[in-house]
Order: C-alpha cells, then sequence, then structure tokens
C-alpha cells in the first residue's frame, strides 16, 4: 500500500489525512505535539479567558475512526527529496531513536513560526503568540504584572508594571491589545485593594500606517475607533527601535513597560531550507498551481508554511485556505492514485473578521462589511462552529456566556516553575 | 487595625479569611500559588478528564468581594515567634524584594507536600501528586507511555511502557490506579492503530495489609474487588525496595514499567521547622484544643499541616476538617477582639468517599456505608457541590456527563518544553 506522510496536524495536514480515507494508501501523520491547535483563539488562552484543552484536541483522537491514518508524535528534522524519505527525531521525554520514513506522496504542513526579523534579543523578552506554550508565558506575564502592581511602593514601578506594550497591528495584535484592555478595565476591578486597575495602560505600536492592514480603509478606522474606546493607545507608521526588558523605544520615545508581545511577524520552520527549492522572504515554499513543489509533483506544501500566488499575489495565511490547500491535495492524490489528471487549486477569499475587546468587531466578506455588534456576534458564532469538538464548542460557549454576564475570566492560572521554597536559617 | 496574616490559600486558609469579615481586622492572605485548588480532583487533571483551571481558581476572585482581605503572591520562608513577623520572599518570575509582614495573629494553613521517606532519587522518577504540575507531569508520562507504546518494534520495551505502578493504596492511589485502568480499557481503544491498549497492565502496591485503610473492613474488601473487576492488580502487604527508571521491586521481585507514581507518603512543608515547637512524625505541628501552637495563643495551625488530636487520635486531612477549623480560629479571633473566651475545637466525622473508574465507589458516612453505582452517584453529587464556583461546577459536570456517554477525556495534552528543533544537515 502506498505511503503519505503528511508533516504537521494542523487545519491543512487534517484536510489532507481525511480527505484520503477509503483510498488505497496509508497515511502517516507526523507532529511534535499531541494537539490539533485552533490558532485564532490562542489569544483568548493568553488572556486568561480560555483553558489550553478548550482549543486544543489530540490528533489521535480526531483521527480515532479513520483507519488507515496513524499518528507519530515526533519532529521532522530534515527532507531528503531524492531519496524521498524524512527524518524524525524523538520529541523531548521520548527514547525513540531518530529514524527515516519513506514516502511516496508528502505533504508539508508545517504552518509558521512567529519571527523577530532576525532581532534575537527581543525573543526572550518580547514573547510571540503562536503555541499554547507561547499563550501560558504570556498569560503568566500579564497576570504577574498585576500581582506585583499590588505590592511595589514605587509609583513610577507601579506604572511600568501595568504598561502592556503590543508590537503589530494585525488581527492577533488587535485582539491581544483589546482583550489586555478588557481585563483591566473589568475582571479586575475589584481584585486588588491598592491601586486602581483602570490605570493600566496598554500601547499598540504598529510599523504600517494601519491597524489591521488587509482590511478596507472605512474597517481599518473602525477597528482603530474601538481600541481606543476601550482605553488602547494606538501608535502607528513607527517601528520598534528597540525591545529590552525595561520596554520599547518607538520614534526615539521610550515607553517604560514590564510587558512587551510580539505580533509582528512569521517565519517558515527551519526544516523547509532542507528541501532546497524555491521560498520567499518569510522563508515559505513556493508552489505550482496543484500546490506541489515544483520538479517535485510527489511533494505538497499547504496551508501557512506554502507561498502560492494567485493574480500576481500570494494568498493569505488563514485556517479556510489551509482547509482548501488540503482537500486540493487529496484530491491531487486520489487523482495519481486513478491515472487522471490533477485538479489546479483555486483560492476564493471568503471575507475576515477580528473582534476587539468584549463587544466589538469588525467584519468583511466581499462587498460585505460590518462593525460594532452585529460583526461581534457573527465573530462568536464562526468560532463556536469551527472548534473541533462539540463538546469544546459547548464548553467554550459557556465559558464566553459566562465571562459576558460577570465579566471573570475562567483560567486565571500562573504557571511558574515550582521549585521548592528556601527556607531561611 | 489589627492584622491578621494567613499563610495558605486553601480551604483552611478561606475560611478563616471569610470568617473574619465585619471585624475589625485586616487580612493578608500569603500563597506562593495564585489559585486556590480543590485537591481532590487532582487526580482527574492527572488522568486527562479535567482542566487545571476547572479545579482552581485564583485566590484573589474568591476575595474579591471581602474588601477586608488582601491577597500576597509570595513565599513564606520564615516564621519568627518572639518579633511577631513572617519572612516572605518572591516568587519565581516577580522582583519583589524579601520582606517582614508583622502579625498581630497568624494562622499557618500551608498543607502537606508529598514524602517519598526521605529516598531523594526516588523523587525523579516516581512523582507525588499534590500540585496543578504534578498533575500535568503525570499526564505527560502516561500520555508518553502509549505514544512511544505505538511505535516500539519490541515487545518486551512495548510492555514496559505499558506498565504503571502506583504506590500507595490510600484514596490518591487507588483513584489514580483505577482512573488509568478505565483510559486504557476505553477512551484510547480506537486511538492506536499498532497495539491494543487493553495489553496495559495497572499495578497498585500497598506496603500495608489492605486498600483504603480508613474506611471500614467491608469497604476495603469492596474497594479491591472493584479494582480487580478493572483489570488493577493489588499488591498488599510489602513496601517497595527499589523504585529507578526501570520500574519498582516488591517483595524482591522487579516490575518493569516506565511510569511509577508515588502516593504513599506526606509530610508537612520546611517552615513548619522554624517554628521551633513539637512536630509530629511527619513535620505536622502539634496544636492544643484551640489549635493554638503551646506557648503562642496569637499563633493557629489549621488544617493538613496541622497536628490535632480527638480522643488520643490525631484528626484526618480531608478538606472538612480544613474547612472546619478554619471557622473555628475565625470564632477564636473575634472572643480575642471581644474580650470572651475562646471555643475549643470539636471534630466530628462527617464520614469519607473514595471512587473507581467510571461507575464504582465506596462510601462511609457514621455507620452507613455504600459501595457501587449509588456510592459512585454520591460522590459525584459531592465533589461537583464544593467545587468554588458555579462555572466551575457547571464545567465539570459537562465534561464527566460527555466523557461518560463518550468515553473520550476532554483534556489530553501533553506538555512538553518545546526547545526550537534540531535541523540537521
Amino acid at each position: 500500500m502506498r505511503h503519505v506522510v503528511v508533516l504537521g496536524g494542523g487545519f491543512g495536514g487534517l484536510a489532507v489525512a481525511r480527505g484520503l480515507a477509503g483510498t488505497d494508501t496509508r497515511i502517516t501523520v507526523v507532529d511534535r505535539r499531541n494537539h490539533h491547535l485552533f490558532q485564532p483563539l490562542l489569544y483568548q488562552v493568553a488572556t486568561a479567558s480560555l483553558a489550553p484543552s478548550d482549543i486544543a484536541e489530540p490528533i489521535r483522537s480526531i483521527l480515532a475512526r479513520s483507519s488507515h491514518a496513524a499518528v507519530r508524535l515526533a519532529e521532522a528534522t530534515r527532507i531528503d527529496l531524492p531519496g524521498k524519505r524524512v527524518r524524525i527525531a524523538a520529541v523531548e521525554g521520548s527514547d525513540d531513536q531518530p529514524s527515516w520514513l519513506e514516502y511516496d506522496w508528502l505533504v508539508i504542513a508545517l504552518g509558521v513560526e512567529q519571527s523577530w526579523f532576525g532581532q534575537t534579543a527581543w525573543e526572550e523578552v518580547a514573547p510571540g503568540l503562536k503555541t499554547l506554550r507561547d499563550a501560558l508565558e504570556i498569560r503568566r506575564r500579564i497576570l504577574m504584572s498585576f500581582e506585583e502592581a499590588e505590592w511595589t511602593e514605587d509609583d513610577a514601578e507601579r506604572q511600568r508594571l501595568l504598561t502592556f506594550v503590543v508590537v503589530g497591528a494585525g488581527p492577533t495584535g488587535v485582539e491581544l491589545a483589546g482583550a489586555i484592555a478588557e481585563i483591566a478595565l473589568t475582571t479586575f476591578r475589584r481584585d486588588f485593594r491598592n491601586f486602581d486597575t483602570r490605570t493600566a495602560r496598554v500601547v499598540l505600536v504598529e510599523a504600517g500606517p494601519a491597524v489591521l492592514a488587509s482590511y478596507p480603509e472605512d474597517l481599518r478606522a473602525k477597528a482603530r475607533a474601538q481600541l481606543e474606546d476601550l482605553g488602547v493607545e494606538v501608535r502607528l507608521g513607527k517601528p520598534v527601535s528597540e525591545v529590552d526588558a525595561n520596554g520599547v523605544v518607538v520614534d526615539g520615545e521610550r515607553i517604560h513597560a514590564a510587558t512587551v508581545l510580539w505580533a509582528a511577524g512569521v517565519k517558515a520552520p527551519a526544516i523547509a531550507a532542507t528541501l532546497g527549492v524555491e521560498q520567499d522572504r518569510a522563508g515559505r515554499i513556493v508552489v505550482g498551481p496543484d500546490a506541489s513543489v515544483p520538479g517535485h509533483p510527489e511533494v505538497f506544501a499547504v496551508g501557512d508554511i506554502a507561498h502560492f500566488e494567485q493574480e500576481g499575489a500570494p494568498i493569505p495565511g488563514v485556517a479556510p485556505v489551509a482547509i482548501g490547500m488540503g482537500h486540493h491535495v487529496a484530491a491531487c492524490i486520489r487523482a495519481d492514485l486513478g491515472g487522471g489528471t490533477r485538479p489546479t487549486y483555486a483560492y476564493k477569499d471568503k471575507g475576515q473578521m477580528a473582534t476587539i475587546g468584549r463587544r466589538r468587531a469588525v467584519l468583511q466578506s466581499g462587498r460585505f462589511k460590518a462593525s460594532g455588534m452585529f460583526a461581534w456576534l457573527a465573530w462568536v458564532f464562526v468560532h463556536l462552529m469551527v472548534l473541533v469538538t462539540y463538546r469544546n464548542r459547548l464548553l467554550v460557549f459557556i465559558k464566553w456566556a459566562w465571562a459576558w454576564l460577570t465579566y471573570e475570566r475562567a483560567s486565571r492560572l500562573i504557571w511558574q516553575t515550582e521549585k521548592p521554597p528556601t527556607i531561611e536559617d
């Protein structure tokens, strides 16, 4: 039986694995995490609204009924195109030996990582938001800043602790900034004794000229106004020139902040470079009209890691694209198996939406545009519907409804390394 | 205004803080974690049924409406009885300087920690179950063993990976062993391709002569039979003589196991020794009839960390005792404030219950005894009712109902250190 290796259990990889059900193939899905992650709601884990397991499901249980598909918890470390094989290594905590997986078809669906544009010193001080671990680290920093602000006796230090800088005003940056402002204004108000949480300052910094640059101009303006309604300071048109443990420098001005969050750029994972094929500036794999790697029809790249051009421009890195490309690749492999002709992939824009705080959002689909409460309800509905399991739809719905009614957040734990206490003698 | 310092935001500490509402005191609750933890359900986090935030709630939000009480995220490192002050240090991730907190009354409600009876080498290989971090580590080990078993080609290694030893057959050990057996028999059955998950082996080892030693003899026998129904091997009467990365040795026989879990003993945290007062063998603070430390009427110990004797025997370390002692201490401080006489504390046994798998349990309250489905339903009801927030009662109820109907587990994430992948060149 011919073997399809799928690297990555995100939306793209799962669409391929499911799309090949009933064919004469066996499939191995390789992922270095045991879970599929619904990234659009990751900012809600980072801002204490949801628990990790609300938006993550084991790849193994998603594919439990797909008996043609096996799941391997391992890390792909090299792709050998001429040898048609992938090198895989154990993840931490496993004793597996590195080995080669041979394939007849390979699907690369590994997504993208955060990029700090080569500023490696910024990575430590300004965490990005791409994994659950990132989200818990951001949550820890936000919650810990408020904890420290409660007991400091130095007003300048308190203001530094209560200043949150978000770099990058794409959807993730906008949603993070809105959620932090909302927490400070509502959730935390009654919880602290020694300061007014509404004095917290949230600054959204963007090098480009607008927030939500991919939206039509009037929605960009509305999004900005909605952020400012929540008290977020929006600074456009100047990049950050310095990022360190004390804050950032923008346009020559230092903003003293204990928490800096990074939502400004992405890059392809390093394994893309082991292919030796064309990559774009962010390292994404440039693919042909059928989403295969030029010169290697048996190798496909789908989702965020693929650079697919349509009408002269790359298509966006969003979940619907990954799912669509995944279905397309499954159709190509089916065509190969049947001796038919592969279809070409055509991207159809379904629109975009972003939420700002607890009752604001912007939405664009084709020529249709909306903002405010209606857009927010549409956002809630769509995001509930795309969660992978019915159980999580119900749980997330309850948490959202509860938070909406009470202003409480369901998941406010601070994770620390629990070192044993040092007893002073 | 006089100052009450409460060390620990568990059931005992919270009962004191709430019980002093309306008095002319200010209260500082010091805890090194930001959350109150409902320990009786910790084993359900360890076995992938519940998420950490389902059983943990920020101490700060529990006390949000208790405006007389402030919460301090810090670690108590020393108690200076003559000086009436407590040394506190920053938790990891905070820059706070160590400082002294002066008190008029001090309540020590810090609970107990796992004890490996001085075998420090066993701590790393056989994790205990006292904190959320412990629970996630146990969950990681259990899930990772199944992941590795899926891909090993060595049958003996697979059997080692699929062997789980639980040391200690008190309530925690019994509940852990039952839940692991249940997962292997049901939840995981459809998720693996290369082996039958029902071949997993769960061994419960106990040095004493019975499981659930604190229960009446017929219920002990029933609990044992219920465990054996689930396929758990129960080994009584012999302690483990060796614990290492390859398993344990019991009664001269080596059991090869990749996962060894420790539920065999507890000890008081090290700070108890800084008091310089009488401690029992486990380091618990021996208190007088009013729960105060002999010679220091202004200092109380409540809950698991206190050794309180009634009718010649120490009372058990369970949540109702901590709550009762907390209320009692609040009454004592109120008496002190009003110039009255302190009440003495009297423990009243409300009974005990333990659950085994998905529809078995044992229950004892006074002379009333039950086992099986009725006891299980009582267990479910009682444990839902004592969760701190209505939200979590609803969420946990839904997760339990869902799991009961589908055999799925809601929280099956594996946490690893997400080191960047090493790309092989």
